[in-house]
């Protein structure tokens, strides 16, 4: 029994194990056994920390989405260099698999995506629900790196209204395009590099092509 | 043993009993005993049709794929009526779980996507790829409903050119927000309303908003 070891690495370790069995194997193949073998600890030591299988894959989904969150910042509070633009094309770069890491997490999200659905090994209402704080993020740099009365508003409509409404619209779009971009490089029906263009091509419909004169001037 | 049946609708009876059995328990449920069970066959009947478990998920894969293509037409001879707008709402309707039996089936895509990924169940070689004829049908749709020189272009570029090579990034960045909105709708992030009015979101940044001198005119 684990007395004088730190438990917050140790969860980590298990979970990291797990993990990794889920991103080869799937989701079904995450059974003690497996996930401790892999951890090179006992199964009673996984047990102790996590009780039943679904506490143990509920703690590595938690994980997951912990580092996905940490990988572009988190929330409003913390925001990296660069102006909104640049910000959103980070955070749009940190959803997409283009790295093995970034590319194992997505696997594991789509298993627990695809187990939700069925309720064939986690309860959905305890994984699902909308990453409504992401999408405040993105709606907030979207109103930053627009410019005033943007390129594709029409000139007739009320801006300043129109620019909100539009603007919550166009966070929701950017992350479902996202989610789709994730989906198409898990599939190979794009290229990393492909599904980048794609992101900028998207960032240039919702907020206007990149113009030197505008570009510079964003933050 | 079958001698006086239609094959093909004892094939289509076998894999609807499969699709059921997926969408409710998962992929790891459908077994020769349960899709047969299901399907109120014999498991000889099923391992006659279809040899081993993997050749009946592959021709269960093979019906969602048909269903969803028959649901919007097709292909680039089919087209419904209406302008090109028109057509690509309907596109976009069709590939959405806006019904229990197109949920189900969005349900058993994902389960399919999960497992493909990591090779547990089924080869992702023998059922990714990307479906390029699609992407063909929408850029069509996207170049003949563009009004010429649309509101989104810079005026300085040369709109012939340019049109080309955006309508091809455009027709993949519909179908990539269609499959971001489809994991949507299906995690619970939106309701089926929701998801409808990003489609027309998406449409009204990708080909300008509706005005009324010009919708009517597309087609």
């Amino acid at each position: 029994m684990p007395r004088l070891v730190d438990h917050d690495e140790r969860r980590r370790q298990i979970t990291g194990a797990a993990r990794r069995v889920v991103a080869r194997d799937g989701l079904e193949a995450a059974t003690f056994q497996a996930v401790a073998a892999e951890a090179g600890v006992s199964v009673r030591l996984v047990q102790y920390y996590f009780g039943n299988k679904e506490g143990l894959l509920l703690a590595t989904h938690r994980a997951v989405i912990e580092d996905a969150a940490a990988r572009f910042g988190g929330g409003p509070g913390q925001r990296p260099a660069g102006g909104p633009r640049d910000v959103l094309r980070g955070i749009l770069a940190a959803l997409l698999p283009l790295d093995a890491e970034r590319r194992a997490d997505a696997v594991v999200l789509a298993a627990f995506h695809a187990a939700a659905l069925t309720g064939s090994t986690v309860e959905a209402r305890a994984m699902l629900g909308a990453p409504r704080a992401l999408v405040d993020v993105v709606a907030a740099l979207l109103l930053g790196a627009r410019p005033p009365g943007g390129d594709t508003q029409d000139p007739a409509e009320d801006p300043a209204e129109d620019d909100r409404a539009g603007t919550a619209l166009d966070a929701e779009l950017v992350l479902a395009t996202a989610a789709g971009l994730v989906q198409g490089v898990l599939a190979g029906h794009y290229t990393p590099d492909a599904a980048l263009a794609l992101a900028d091509h998207l960032l240039d419909r919702v907020l206007g092509p990149v113009s030197p004169s505008s570009s510079a001037s964003a933050s």
